[in-house]
């Protein structure tokens, strides 16, 4: 008898993503004509850079005849895109990394989804609390996470509060932990670690035998001096960190799928003997039988952002979006509500009045403003009381947000 | 201590396809100046159908302006590609089958590699023997192979033997398995299921509750009426079958990544407690924490296959593949070898010369005849004693491949 993988049983029914969209289609049902303005889930708005379109353009013409025609890429993807990575994300800032340490993705969210499967099901780990589901959701598919606990939290994982009294900075927990994820700038909250609080966790990994799984999707919506950009810029790092990184924020990528992992080749883990395994080398012959590469079109236009006109144009696009973040964000605080994040990164994270529960002011958002936002409850325990609104979205609809809210407030 | 996930341990060290290459390159270093013909890994060489081309240029423009931009898909693939798919694949053989059970993806090596995660671990399996490697390899990460013995076999798998005596046909074996990967028309065999034959398959599984995993990804090589395009031509089915397709071989797509799985809604395996779940909800669930979606440029081309110009395109590209290997098998009989496969599907299957292993073949097509085959062992352990030819490269070379076998045999 084909019995079930238990574990997928006890994934909740619906993602958070679902959920809002079901509301959101309940509104429209009711409210024929209305024109929600979206800034719930973290998808862009603008267009693919000018020299994207341009490399994919060619790259489909290449495909299209016999003699420029390429069939199967290389697994961990070609040349062409690994150097440009290594050149302009790393060894411009002072990183040296090789080219197998290099994993091309067809974008973040499969490869955070799938790298914890590498470590023993048992191993114990730690999420940022509020954090992307992800991270806490793919460790339930392996028995990690334990069991769903009233309230939402699991019961194997340790939560790293992510407060207003922190700054909406995860701290080192006080015990140790086999698996940290980290994000920064975060999602949802927008906050980025600075070096010193980077430090700590790196230092703490090295202490614990602790891999780190950091996600730096946001990466490229760093503007402040003395917030590193890459985990690797902090020493030691090459032990203990995973980081990944997509296009999908930088570019505009989330149609076209293209990210990448690094994982450095001093990165061990431990069989139960005390042997140490090269993570990396797990990870090449993982993707050798559980992954078929990433498009060529849209390597091809991943590498087209370290052009020069590329590199201008994902400058001009994130600082469009993070010009509709500082604008809400002073819009807000107008208003009189908290708010945080925005500043180097796409996302601002908002204090619900007192009172009210995240669902709540995102119902009071959806039905009197006219506005979608995402509940903090859904990124976590500590998101409640909190709404997550994205800058993703053209300036007039983000001007128009901001009447629609202060005319209910 | 982050342990290892020591299941990841058992992965041998090398893949067949690595393990060519390694060799190729070792000959051309020492044989500078020679230009092997490369009949090994099956990766195709015409270009994209120009319908594809001209699709998936549109996409990129589309993605290139404000109007038309498309970010985050539809998690199951867009509309537009699955309505194809059900009407072209499926309405026009007599099959009915719902949009929701269809799972676009992103080419059929990952969901092949990953669709085993949704059974418990203890299930036993079966594979065809040879057959593609990515069955049994995948199975080895959740612990269900069991270890590699003496020889090359998994303790823990069934094998089907498909052999000269049974035409390499994989029978139902005489014990129950929960789980069955098949393949038709068959890699690395070349070899077509009957209607009967696969019809002992689902009947077999529907009397033991039985998941069978059905990979077509060579379904448009099929030109013999009575074999089946698809399992669900099989009454009962739908209750039994995945089934996995892919446009790479179809339309060349192997650099684009895009095909599918479907997951009819009467599937369902058990729980401990004998609760039935639906197989195709839990992999909704499972992708929307572990995949991003497949791109909008890869779909449209896929869509492309299903007009009028598409399909014909596809149809001539589908028979000069066929007509190479049919060139190829006639050659290799006049040579006196013995070959099966060719007639529906792109190998061809050479039984090796009387005293050869597969290994010592491969070596003495390369380095005599430089031509490049892949051999058969590396598909398991009866593939030993053949070798399989692709019939994916230009006429000219299949010719020139053949003219160099026939003067060192």
């Amino acid at each position: 008898m084909a019995l079930v993988n238990e574990h997928f049983l006890k994934l909740p029914e619906s993602y958070l993503y679902t959920d809002i969209a079901r509301r959101v289609n309940a509104f429209r049902a009711t409210h024929r004509g209305a024109d929600p303005v979206n800034l719930g889930i973290g998808d862009v708005t603008e267009p693919l850079p000018p020299a994207c379109v341009e490399a994919m353009r060619e790259a489909v013409e290449e495909l299209g005849r016999r003699e420029t025609f390429r069939g199967y890429g290389p697994e961990r993807g070609y040349d062409f895109l690994t150097e440009a990575i290594l050149k302009h994300d790393y060894a411009a800032h002072g990183i040296r990394l090789g080219a197998e340490e290099i994993f091309v993705n067809d974008g973040a969210k499969g490869d955070t989804g799938s790298i914890g499967e590498l470590l023993r099901w048992d191993n114990s780990m730690a999420v940022p609390d509020p954090a992307y589901p992800v991270y806490a959701e793919s460790n339930i598919l392996w028995g990690r996470s334990g069991q769903q606990e009233e309230g939402g939290a699991w019961s194997n994982l340790t939560y790293l509060p992510c407060t207003a009294e922190s700054r909406f900075v995860p701290h080192v927990p006080d015990h140790r932990v086999d698996l940290v994820y980290l994000c920064s700038p975060g999602n949802p909250t927008g906050t980025a670690l600075t070096r010193a609080e980077l430090k700590q966790w790196v230092d703490y990994a090295l202490e614990n035998d602790t891999i780190l799984i950091y996600d730096g999707a946001y990466e490229s919506y760093v503007r402040e001096t003395g917030v590193p950009r890459s985990i690797y810029e902090i020493r030691g790092a090459r032990r203990v960190a995973v980081e990944i990184r997509s296009f999908s924020k930088t570019a505009g990528f989330t149609g076209v799928r293209c990210g990448y992992t690094v994982i450095p080749r001093e990165l061990t883990v431990s069989t139960l003997e005390g042997e140490r395994i090269a993570l990396g080398a797990l990870w090449a012959r993982r993707q050798s039988v559980r992954s078929g590469g990433t498009g060529y079109v849209a390597q091809r236009g991943a590498a087209a952002v370290y052009t020069p006109e590329g590199q201008e144009q994902v400058r001009a696009l994130t600082d469009f979006y993070l010009g509709n973040a500082r604008f809400m964000r002073e819009e807000l605080k107008r208003m009189g509500l908290e708010v945080a994040g925005g500043e180097n990164a796409p996302y601002l994270w908002l204090r619900v009045p007192e009172g009210m529960t995240s669902w709540r002011f995102f119902d009071r958002l959806l039905y009197e403003a006219h506005v979608v936002s995402a509940p903090g409850c859904g990124f976590g325990p500590h998101g409640e009381g909190y709404l997550r609104l994205t800058a993703f979205n053209s300036a007039e609809n983000c001007r128009e947000a901001m009447r629609r809210i202060r005319k209910i407030l």
